[in-house]
């Protein structure tokens, strides 16, 4: 099958199980409607239409989603994932059993276009600081069950991803530091247990815990919530003591306010905004019995 | 523990094995900061905080949450489900162990941030019609995994479920049309295979299709995107042909053409928009070791 | 493959899970008679005889049973899914692995003359009526584990399904009675909370409280255990009042008073005893190594 | 919990999950009725009743059922699994959440009476051998999924469980005899493979095969299939050989023609009817809310 | 593909969820090293290769992991599990997506390292005593989890296995006799609920001990940490009672006084010491893109 | 229950499946020993000794191993996980019903045996260096689907966890490079698709590779089977170039050449040998039934 390139995503073998349970979650004890229909071998090709322009993102998990009904499925894909599309565009084709087709319309268009809002969005945002050195990332905000899905969205959009659970990176929050007793003590103890490979970040929301941060000896340090002055100013103070310290600015920020807190010199900021603020973007799929196709040739 | 109400949704049996699924999406390997910190048996006491003024969702399934990862955990629930907080308001408080407190805070929140969203813009919605008896339901278009959640949450603002799923209800849409043939082609064979206890619904999009669809004999008929005049036309043939056949509006239907429709006297108007386009609403965490709160006294 | 139709039947996607289940229940850590034969790609061909007269269910179970077994397995079906065979007709031939064959042998089996006993029963009982409008139906009274296919087994032995669980239709029986206080609460409260596409049947054993039904407004009455005359009063009560109502007698009815209680002009009759009470049907498997085959021609 | 005793199945580690898979087939997205009723905290008291006279199975696996749906719940036993009661006996007591026990009813009374059905009917064939030496066993034809407990309820009945499945031991059928080339080159691969725990028994039609078997070295000799006299002439073949070799008899054994083979002298009878023909036995599960028990008081 | 000889181990059905998880295990959210080369549909030829002289063992599993990651893999098969290498012999080539290659390396180098660890010394232990009637067991000593390959290794070193679990034979062991009050009576509660193919082990320490188990009727007798002159006693006492009884010596036996236990006469020889003191057998994977290896030709 | 610190595993939500799994291998489909004891409520003390001298570690796992069979098992630890102890020592004891016991002795001790040998084996290895900055790391060649409690020992016996698996973090190897063409290329590539919080490791032959991972930006360098001169040279152009750059020793390191690769001043040695050539540390569990003891007192 002509397939969208998904480089971003995990492989189906972790993939797989998930759109096996978003099919089972949609059709229960099966299909009333189609399997009524009594349709047997009969094919049908599929029409998948952007009907609002923005970024295309899922078709390789709908093109899955296809094959898990129908083992020769086959999607040809016009407009791979990334692409900014506009209203009308037909992004891609499917020819299956109309079987598979009618069973899993509906679980594809939810993929698609749930992760075309969030592509959508996110490009919007991203696009807003491109000429800047600061790049946008997620946050661990996301639907649960979705995140890896919502994750491989923001980065079609253009963002870089931010850690992908509680165990590939450590992050050190507030309510952290208060079970610690303090932010020194937090990242003493987090240094002594992580693997090796792992990098500590660390939320602060005042200069002197920024302070605090790069005394205790962190890879990342977070500006929380902090006023553009405070940004600025903790910025100079980071990059002074070290430049392999990344900053990440967070908190509240908007499409209106993310080029000022960029232009503060940030390595990174995150909003979550990308994802729980995405309305879904609106496609559509047609379908024609192939014989009806082969009739009217 | 005193937990709010959730009459609406599955049990436990059902429910438990998704939010373990959700845990796990977090945490993978295991939460590399909190294990760091070496909590032992320490407990926590934590507040929930609606910051936006909405509609309450989710604390069960939040209780749960925690319960999952210290089964002592206890949650007070102040402000249960459904009820409409302005912001500022504590929903609920958790006692149980520090580390159950923040392994389970994101997942907990993304629940609860996700589903008083919805809940609250279905709200919206729904007191727009309040007076009439026209009834606002939801759709199939719902993140994938978090169907079930998702339609809580509608129901929690005051829409009436539509159907779960391909297989508690029959919904006979343009593309089973042109599969089967015909409408009545298509309600024919259905009607000779489905449940006893299953209703039949056809998607309408013309005044003859609605004619037809009263002839084939089916129990809801959807009108399809059509325009005012054309829905008045169909409300008024429907109901000259019987009083039992229940009438949906569906297709673009935002908050501004809402009451209009209902006036046309349908029986229910069906959008994805409480759902697809509404933004997570804001809630906090915050966690206080209990040996604080105890000394504090 | 040649695969009989199984239009009735939930998707693969549905059923797959359980088949590979009930090979698993059968071979624990392997099958050890097979293994030691170390049999490699030898194939063979194998025949599925029935071997008492009835009706043929599973067929497409058994196929896939092998298939899970041997990717390239193909069965010839000779006589589909529902036909009614005599005694020594060869219903369907397979060709496979001698492994799969052995291994699979069992469980195919097990589903072929399990779910043929119920239809072939459940065809003696549908026969009686055939003649009447009344539909025969079963009943949630299932093994547990199996119902999707002893379900599917009734359907082709001629009866109407009546709901699959829990969830897909309301059923107020005398338990949920006497929890709500009265048939007419438990309606109301049913009635707010259930998806509008969903129906409401109730349970009654007097006359009393067919009226009272009747003015609860429910889709079904059933009429439970009540003697012909007292049927006769409530199909006529219930006629008068409108011609929507259906009605479903049940309890106690054998093949005796099946058709006595048809002939009151119930819409239903349900009884669990086309699966409670079906022995199975004899079938049985030969295989022959392919290469003997070969030889003898 | 007062818990019959269930000492001949395995641990519920093992059963568990078949029963939580049995409750969530039945529940699907949940029960509407019952959670419409909105019961809250309300308890119930429930009593299993025995309609129909019969041997008891299933009590402890019903009790599961109502405490995975209420950890609270508590059943007290009256007649454990494997008395004989007669019909209007109240073998058990439940109290538990009314909701648990309207959400449970069907399943724990599918899994009695399926079960108790089984018990009884090998009872019967049990008791007719009772002052022989000859044992009653069961086959591997069993419903799909339900092996556990359907060879559970054998044994309650009095018959002893012959293999589980294809793997705690050697079964050489005249298909494995037919793909090996000889019944001795069979049992030769056999015996060099299979762990040094496992025992070998051959399938024997012919009295030569009998000769075979012996010479070939076995544990266990079946004879199916055979006439008496046959059955005869094989016992003492064998006996003449050996004392260690135990000789089942199989196929088409009826209660009628039972005791006739056990007058033969072979150690087993081997018989699939007392599952495949077993009708279930008749029980009823009639609930009180537990604030009329008390206002009665 | 050519694969190996596996005829010992259990159907794919069985083992293929394993391998999955094993995968599952490695990747986590997916291999990040290697999705960020984006390889698309680039092939490569990898080539296993044993560093150190010793048994083959694992190549069937190795090529299910590659299979698994990508359905064209091929493995060519030089030297089939079972073969005793010397160091620099390729065992197997694997044609295959270089994705696949990259992603599946350490599971399927892990698998064959670890069992190639175990049949060399399982060999270099059986050879001890290949000429002798004794055979080499293993035992229950086994890595969780991984209990169903260990034992093929073992078994492909020349070790007969000993039972599989605890269901499928019996072993009576100090701790079973101490609850059942006897040796005696725990011999006969056992011999009154087993299934009737199942054999009765029972571990004694004593020449008491062993006349006991003789007058209880067991079919194999463990001798547990005796030294040689009671081993030898209690098989001259056992021999007398019966030919038919297995004697099995065991604890703390090892490769140098092997062969001084088994020419004791018993007939087997049970250690754990092939499992769990067998260092992995050294194996390197190298891969080469297709493109290049067809440039250099 | 008194449970020893697990501070750095993960949580049990992660952990109990794979124990339940390791449970279900061993019992299959039920222990047919200890069920026909049919001990009912008795309940027992274990007492788990140290046979070898070495460092404990399992014991939580053995708890909960014990409590997912007896909700109500206790274990008392005397000396837990991580402590050094001599011949004899009872690390434990465990009160629970008879039945518990029994049935989880052998998966308990097969844990703590496999476990406290890597710790063990660690442990030496790591004293080797105590005194030194460098530290010990393990590696992903574990076995399969017991790789986080593998890791876990090693890190009771001192070690560092390196990474996790093929997503917590990057490492590029030779068959990546010469999969991207170049060094540089891979890191490149990589550099742009991971997550921001994850660290680059590459693995380098030549003094010319590791210029090429300093020219390309990484955070690991790893120094492959290198010379112990080549490794001098090569920590000194590293360090030379950064402070930052953290470096890896690996291949072949034995505990006879570990201090010497040690003192060339290295960040870290990693060996997998800790892991792959660690043997079992004897263990043994007694049991006394609880009457019994309360007799004796």
């Amino acid at each position: 099958m002509a397939e969208s390139s998904l480089a971003l995503s995990p492989p189906w073998l972790v993939l797989e199980p998930l759109v096996i349970q978003w099919l089972q979650e949609d059709m229960g004890r099966g299909d009333r409607t189609t399997a009524a229909l009594d349709l047997g071998d009969r094919r049908g090709r599929a029409t998948l239409t952007v009907k609002q322009a923005g970024v295309v993102a899922g078709l390789p998990i709908a093109a899955k989603v296809f094959q898990l009904l129908d083992a020769t499925a086959q999607m040809v894909v016009h407009f791979p994932d990334g692409t900014d599309c506009s209203a009308g565009a037909i992004a891609a084709e499917i020819e299956a059993s109309l079987e598979a087709i009618l069973l899993g319309e509906r679980v594809a268009l939810n993929v698609i276009m749930a992760l075309s809002g969030i592509a959508s969005l996110t490009r919007t945002y991203a696009q807003e600081i491109a000429d800047l050195a600061t790049q946008l990332v997620d946050t661990r905000k996301t639907t649960p069950g979705f995140r890896l899905l919502e994750k491989y969205a923001t980065a079609l959009g253009g963002a870089r991803n931010h850690r992908f659970g509680l165990d590939d990176a450590v992050m050190i929050k507030d309510n952290h530091i208060l079970a610690a007793g303090s932010l020194t003590r937090a990242v003493q103890r987090v240094r002594r247990s992580i693997p090796l490979t792992h990098t500590v970040e660390v939320e602060t929301e005042t200069l002197d815990q920024v302070k605090e941060a790069l005394g205790a000896g962190v890879n990342i340090i977070m500006l929380d919530n902090m006023p553009i002055e405070r940004i600025n100013a903790a910025v100079e103070l980071i990059r002074r003591h070290s430049t392999a310290i990344k900053i990440e600015a967070s908190g509240n920020i908007t499409l209106e306010t993310l080029r000022t807190v960029a232009l503060t010199g940030v390595d990174y900021i995150s909003t979550s905004g990308t994802i729980t603020r995405a309305p879904w973007l609106d496609w559509s799929l047609t379908v024609v019995p192939l014989e009806e196709l082969e009739q009217s040739q």
